[in-house]
């Protein structure tokens, strides 16, 4: 029997912040799972910066949104209807289907969660990509080591609480910036940084020669912009930095570091990712990050939205600097 | 039996290009050797665009110029007077004592030169510093490979020159741009560059797309400033940066790169490195680049200015774009 679901569109794309304007809501009708399908109530979706990049036209490091699609992105659901013995119904499945209530994939696409260990949520976050990309960034990219200094941009945010908490675990000492005095006590009191400060109030480099008076040998960018700058000024000598994210250019371009000759004299690294090419990591970073989550030494921070209709909106909030949210933004659909 | 010497010191810190007033000529009386030292007199000196940095205040790669004291640089010179076995009379030897006539220094400090294979000059340009910067710049920092495309900045001087040439050496395409008709003539001509165009005419992103439609593999940065922006956005994916030199930056600050953020998409690796890191590379390198000199496959282009008080004149010349200058600056001292 066909079951209808409700999704959202791209309906144009933003010029500079979006807006609700730039989505639309649809219903549709899903047909039932054909042989080695099954169809999939999800359960909680994922809201995460790199999205504004492919509301634009043209290439991003992934391809754009089409106008009159969905949004795609990362969800956990619940499988409903199953035409594959690999998945009975009940089966907890990671999806990159994007922004719809209910939909049907073939079941070799979807990728099983042990919700009996972890909330669905957490495999969208510090469990999953979001968890995964701070652990490359700083392990695979960086090649942090124990005993050295990181600086993170957006901190609070759910790939920056991730390299926090990472980081710390690993026996590193960690600054961190975030976008409001709210965030900046959640890295400090939550996440237990060791220099915590607001990118808005003060001069980056002033933070960091307070926080880090030795300087710095990581830098985990999400940010670019004027805290790269001030970055580049605070590494030391072989410094390395992780280039990951660049939410000050999102939604208009910032200026580019003026200081980038720096780089020659320090023999600093600068060294741009993305996770997908290193999934073949992900069961050596969840051995190390399951069991660290289940004895409470990792937290899955999140900002929970309830309904579909609220997806638009907390992707607008986390795209403002400054905003509300603080680690991983998941919208919640199910139970 | 003490002799004369003339010597070039650092009179004063330029604010923006250097300028004549910036330099001041002594006299000094040098004293016979020691035991284990030998008296040398230059027989050429090398002039480079890095010692710009060290005229300023403050710490840049390498320590500042002293006010009042000779500017130091490399220099090839033939032993006069010794009291050490290893360095007979008439040897030539390769120093870092920089800008004066006649010198005594330990014998250990100083390294043999052999002026029958190649001229003394050679030892200050394609066969020293300067071609070991480009090779590792090439091979060991960026991972340069055969059958891959370059592009160089600043392609027309001394080690530019030398990118050009070991790049083709090892079966690469060479994009290369300089900043006058002659030197975009030299490199077309005499280096037999594939493509090469003035970064004065037209866009530089323009050129490369010219030049290397495919894009570039890796990009040896002499510059920085607009001709690191356009290499950013030419670069392939998984392309490397090996960071050398500023030349846009030493007089007057550029902008930095506004799209830096193409870096992550693209998988980038920028790296700053210094040639002292890796004098031990040296042999490695000669055993490559001495036979390639004999054999002609590899051409020392020098431009040479005569006397020690043409040297403070050749340093403002080659720090200014369109300069005259191409390959090597070498002031000429002695036969």
């Amino acid at each position: 029997m066909p079951i209808e679901s409700h999704e959202v569109r791209l309906a144009s794309r933003p010029q500079g912040a979006p807006t609700a304007e730039n989505f639309s809501f649809a219903t549709v009708e899903v047909a039932e799972p054909g042989p080695g399908e099954v169809m999939v109530r999800n359960v909680c979706m994922s809201v995460d910066p790199y999205m504004r990049g492919r509301m634009n036209e043209g290439r991003s490091y992934v391809p754009a949104f089409e106008i009159g699609k969905p949004l795609e992105g990362s969800a956990v659901g619940r499988v409903i209807a199953s035409r594959d013995a690999a998945l009975p119904v009940g089966t907890h499945v990671l999806s990159f289907l994007g922004w719809r209530e209910v939909y049907v994939a073939a079941a070799a696409r979807l990728q099983v969660v042990d919700v009996s260990r972890a909330a669905a949520s957490a495999y969208l976050g510090v469990l999953g990509i979001t968890g995964l990309t701070a652990w490359v960034g700083l392990f695979r990219v960086a090649g942090l080591k124990a005993g050295e200094t990181v600086f993170v941009s957006a901190g609070a945010g759910a790939v920056g609480g991730a390299v926090c908490q990472l980081a710390r675990l690993h026996g590193c000492r960690v600054v961190a910036s975030a976008s409001s005095a709210a965030k900046v006590e959640y890295l400090r009191e939550e996440l237990k940084v060791d220099y915590a400060f607001s990118y808005l109030d003060g001069a980056p480099l002033d933070h960091l020669r307070r926080g880090a008076p030795e300087g710095i040998h990581v830098y985990f960018d999400n940010t670019g912009g004027p805290q790269l700058e001030a970055a580049l000024y605070a590494l030391r000598d072989f410094g390395r930095v992780a280039l990951c994210g660049g939410i000050a250019n999102y939604n208009t371009p910032a200026p580019g570091p003026r200081n980038l000759t720096v780089a020659i004299g320090k023999r600093l690294r600068l060294e741009g990712f993305i996770v997908s090419d290193h999934m073949k990591e992900m069961p050596a970073f969840l051995a190390e990050a399951l069991p660290a989550l289940e004895s409470g030494r990792l937290a899955s921070r999140e900002t929970v939205v309830e309904g579909l209709e609220a997806a638009p909106g907390a992707l607008m909030d986390l795209l403002h600097p400054g905003a509300g949210n603080v680690g991983k933004m998941v919208v919640k659909l199910a139970e």
